[in-house]
């Protein structure tokens, strides 16, 4: 498997960065996840522009030119002769000397990952997830907002260690208000009465691109969608619960705590929704990057 | 320059991770900062107790038993030729997939480095710091504890950066209720009519072992000491300002945003307690790991 280092593809396992990489010693740096579907990459420009946030959020530097990036991903694709594909884009701080001044580190560190997609059965798809309330509240935004897509990750590792402590598959975050938020890498939706609700950005959620399509899409079949401020009363009482992300794109949740949802498995605008996200993807897809590769 | 990397000393260019390690993708473990004197770590016990608590508050096995560690960090020492030193110990869920799951991960990876300590001149000493206010807050309880000494360390890089913007040394950082919490990566202390005082654990702070020492011998000298809730009128009414760390010890604080604190320079008691520390430090410091080093 051929990584992507700086400037260099190198394999996994030479894939290396110094100890006093400020990623490594204080999670200085952020991410993006993109999806491939086919050699073409899923809404490419607004991952750019949330990396570039991101970088701007941390006062780090964009170290590579917008138009070097689809190079670099293509070839990563084509080395690792993937054509449906997740990657995972880190720019970290650097190496430099011990301490958190910004100005110790010359050059950021880059990397993109690609590893093959996770495809799931219909079964999988119809059963969905479950989820459990973490105790763990969401960072607020006057700490670490979460618009920064950061590899300070530890808020979601904790709530995710939550869940997998009862067997669940994912946590679910609330904010300091007790408001829904998000899941530790994913985004929710519920349906109320044929109405689509998602948690606003302003409750302190990343703005998901799968989320956002999903608007889109539902807003394209007549589906009526509400971005507000949720309480766990609202999404225990929905008839249909769904969480996205790029891997998953629409995947149910059959189950909160101890709390099934609607009929516990995938329900029918949920199911309608993933159907349209497969028809319509092709609109959000960029060029193919991988001619050689079919 | 020698570094501490799992199983083996390496030079300091062949101390290198994994891209998939968790602490660079995540910022997933905890670190502690050490001060050895003469070869004699300082408060040893105190800095494993609290290593240990960081790796347990985030679910990580606790990957070198007590009794390896100090025949680690004196060889280290004596390859690094240090009799002076600042160490820093990290433990990162090591490497695995992607995914914050714990599990994806079957063995934390270990470093310690070495550094030799800053030597501050007594006009250094006597100038001190300028701290900022920062807008960021510090982390909650609720999100990520600040009793976790983890490397998740974004919310406090990003109050750095604020100060490192406005030519300050340090930020200063308030709880989400306005309250003094403390710097970037030291405690901090005022004094205001002979008597000294600090933010309370429960106000949302790392507990400083310098914190303690200076407690400790302020007690011993008859200084009355209270741990309690202040807002940033307080402060900035102080006599006396100072910061502490294992590397810096006691600092002065000579100006915090606009307002010079006291007269803008070190304070009697400030001096009185630093000079206490040299002359105790002594009864902090372990057995000499460095014998041959001498």
């Amino acid at each position: 498997m051929w990584v992507y280092l700086n400037d260099r593809f190198v394999q996994k396992e030479h894939a290396r960065v110094s100890v006093f990489d400020h990623g490594f010693l204080y999670g200085d740096g952020v991410y993006e996840t993109l999806r491939v579907y086919g050699g073409r990459i899923l809404l490419w420009e607004r991952h750019l522009a949330r990396l570039r946030r991101s970088c701007e959020l941390i006062g780090l530097d964009f170290p590579i030119p917008d138009e070097a990036w689809l190079p670099i991903l293509g070839e990563l694709l084509v080395r690792n002769k993937l054509q449906n594909a997740g990657l995972r884009l880190t720019i970290s701080r650097g190496e430099g000397e011990l301490g958190i001044d910004p100005r110790l580190c010359a050059r950021p560190t880059v990397v993109v990952m690609a590893k093959p997609v996770v495809e799931y059965t219909d079964q999988q798809r119809e059963q969905g997830r479950t989820l459990h309330l973490a105790s763990i509240r969401r960072n607020p935004e006057f700490a670490q907002s979460p618009q920064i897509k950061a590899i300070s990750f530890l808020n979601n590792i904790l709530a995710k260690q939550e869940a997998v402590r009862v067997g669940a598959d994912d946590a679910l975050m609330l904010n300091m208000e007790g408001e829904l938020t998000e899941c530790t890498t994913s985004n929710i939706f519920f349906v109320k009465n044929q109405r689509l609700h998602t948690p606003a950005v302003e409750c302190g959620i990343l703005k998901g691109i799968t989320r956002d399509i999903v608007m889109e899409i539902a807003q394209g079949q007549d589906v009526s969608v509400e971005e507000g401020r949720y309480m766990m009363e609202g999404l225990l009482q929905a008839d249909e619960c769904f969480i996205t992300n790029t891997g998953i794109e629409i995947m149910p949740v059959r189950k909160i705590g101890d709390c099934q949802i609607g009929q516990g498995k995938r329900g029918l605008l949920t199911r309608a929704l993933a159907t349209a996200f497969n028809t319509n993807v092709d609109r959000y897809l960029g060029p193919c990057l991988t001619p050689s590769n079919g």
